[in-house]
């Protein structure tokens, strides 16, 4: 197909007016779909509907140690759900903490608890003058929102294939004491699927941060979240950190939202026993712990890693065709008209895609108009301001196959149309 | 029987000798029972195992409105769990979130909140250079535990059979600019078991703050946690407040904790539609929401307030039977002593005791040594400090009737001990 840019102004205008009756055509179609967030199918939630059955009336309610489940007490969580947890994320059962049905529960609280009361003996952050977070970019809107919320200044760190670009954030974190966190999606990373190279996850490790209460936020939401067996790893970071003497550097997240039920999963938080401890001082107040019951569900129905590799190659099972549709239609579509790319990921739940300066908040809007809500152009980046209005942020997993399909179809369009718009505006 | 205080140095001296020796023998027993906190028994958690049928892998999964209860979204929980909780508490459903399993999650959100956040447009309370709570006592230790971690001032205001001295508390609300709220728990108050009068309520509502922020924590733990039929109602405060246009002063909290699971149940708070909308607009970047499927099944257990109320009286059988033993023991061994006093509730969880004035420590410490855990001296009170050393909380629930009769029985010889001692010391 021949570019768009190569086109002189009387092609382009023909163009555009074949896909205005296109688009025209499209919108006539009643289409209703929703691929603004990252949430699991129908389909994808029945995997787990057995694991109900896994705590009934006639259950053992005891855990392994021969605590009642049902009862008060255990506030950090039964020991085998923190085996299962530290599994998923490759660290010791030792060192995790579990929460309820929300990771982004804990990394608010994170924040929320270095605002008033410090990071262990440090100065609460909000008796500082100035209080700065990194955030690799294009992100996640909902870490941005945290950081937001507290008048946390963000600064963002562009993404390369390998991770954050790293020469930066040693720059910043290194010399700069004001710099207290980076919000990092590390494996299969939110919106672009990128996987930290292991020689960005040592960088990370080998951090020397000028701010003692300086935190990574390694947010593992898809550490077994594949869609390919041929999908990169991800380095463990505690390992990596040991070596450097840095093991209070990282809080490390995990759920299974994504891998269980996403209203009524369990999460935790790994880190090193001093974090732990002094998590725990604060938690003591804050709660009496989490639904034990539901740990032990989760425990009872996949049992342990094994257990969870298996489940999730049904996700995968579910989730690839939909990528596929999406990247095909790309390809077929777009592919040589330099109006666009897009990241092909190994995993995760999203899929990039990078417009030509100017036009994301543009398709969008067309989507929308045409019956398909994508995320918000802009959300990807901190305060909602892609400064390049380019990265659109796709989210498969709802829709049915053929509903992606047609949602596919019409952003390719609105990608076209949106794009020979500009075109004309600037010849 | 003669009261020690009549007693002359030697009847005291004998009756001492005597009690050492009776303790010897108990301390040889071996007890070990803890009535520390108000932890329902294994019997009442039994009485809701079957809710963990109620939703299983061939259920309908929708709630009412046809949402999928086990996919993110209805962050402030499911329509029919509002109503259910709502109906608990006598407010409309359209004033409640729900939230997970622990109601003092809540409680602790709210206060960090409005620390760092402040409440509505109101100044954060991390830059006042003083903010005051007041806290009627004898009261609940973990309410106490929350002020005191974010550095709010406690103020101790003494409770009657009515509820708190409104005399004073009205004098520090609606003069004191710094006075931010107080801590009530209205209905069979901890330890108490106090229920508020009508007239308390209805001074609480009318209440004129000197402070725009001034909340009212109005914690309704034990709503409907009678022990007996005849026990007095609780009037509902919001209602009161509209009469005097004080909807926005208060925030009640309610859970099922003691009503389904103490470590598996449902929360929630009841507030204005400002003050939800304020809440909101918060929880919209802390959490997804809380787990949806746990809801439905407590919807589903209990239906609507019938099945609750039949449910409460069974946990009532279960404990009436242990809270009598205590209150037996207690008449029988200390009755016309002169040493100690006692409250004998008409619902909630616990036991008030009064010793003589700088008896409590030890008698908690006698008994401890002798196998039998209380919640320490002082901890009904702010900071862990009761002036008179003389409160002590006991819980009766957790222990079965026959341990329960064991434990009174050690605890009245302590007391009788350690106040033989105290008034020896003082001849």
């Amino acid at each position: 197909m021949k570019s768009y840019k190569e086109m002189s102004k009387e092609e382009l205008q023909e163009i555009k007016e074949s896909l205005e009756k296109e688009y025209a055509r499209a919108a006539g179609m009643g289409l209703n779909l929703n691929m603004s967030r990252g949430k699991p199918s129908a389909s994808q939630l029945d995997l787990t509907m057995d694991m109900l059955n896994t705590v009934n009336s006639s259950s053992d309610i005891n855990d392994a140690e021969g605590n009642d489940s049902r009862n008060y007490g255990v506030m950090d969580g039964i020991t085998e759900a923190k085996e299962l947890m530290a599994d998923i994320m490759g660290v010791n059962s030792e060192n995790i903490i579990i929460f309820g049905n929300a990771s982004l529960n804990i990394m608010y609280d994170m924040v929320s608890r270095s605002m008033i009361l410090g990071v262990m003996d440090n100065t609460p952050w909000c008796r500082l003058d100035k209080v700065k977070f990194l955030c690799p970019v294009p992100g996640y809107d909902r870490h941005f929102a945290i950081t937001e919320l507290f008048g946390i200044e963000m600064i963002p760190i562009p993404m390369t294939e390998n991770g954050p670009d790293m020469d930066m954030v040693e720059k910043y974190v290194n010399t700069d004491e004001t710099v207290k966190g980076i919000w990092c999606v590390p494996r299969f990373s939110n919106p672009q699927g990128t996987v930290y190279s292991d020689d960005t996850v040592r960088r990370f490790a080998a951090l020397k941060p000028a701010a003692k209460d300086f935190r990574i936020y390694w947010d593992n939401a898809y550490a077994v979240h594949a869609l390919y067996d041929d999908a990169p790893e991800l380095l463990e970071i505690f390992e990596e950190c040991k070596k450097n003497g840095n093991e209070d550097m990282v809080y490390e997240f995990c759920s299974t939202s994504k891998i269980s039920f996403a209203g009524a999963g369990i999460s935790a938080v790994a880190a090193s026993k001093s974090n732990l401890d002094a998590i725990k001082e604060v938690m003591t107040i804050q709660t009496i712990g989490h639904d034990k019951v539901n740990q032990l569900r989760h425990v009872r129905f996949f049992k342990n890693m094994d257990g969870i590799r298996e489940h999730m190659k049904k996700h995968a099972d579910i989730m690839r065709p939909k990528f596929e549709a999406v990247i095909d239609t790309f390809e077929k579509n777009l592919g040589g008209l330099e109006i666009g790319s897009w990241i092909n990921p190994k995993g995760g739940y999203f899929i990039s895609f990078e417009s030509m300066p100017g036009c994301a908040t543009g398709i969008v809007q067309k989507c929308k108009e045409a019956g398909v809500v994508l995320t918000n152009a802009g959300a990807t980046y901190p305060y909602g301001k892609d400064p390049q209005d380019s990265n659109i942020r796709i989210a498969p997993s709802f829709p049915t196959e053929e509903e992606m399909q047609q949602a596919a179809e019409l952003f390719v369009l609105c990608v076209k149309l949106v794009s020979a718009e500009k075109l004309l505006e600037n010849f």
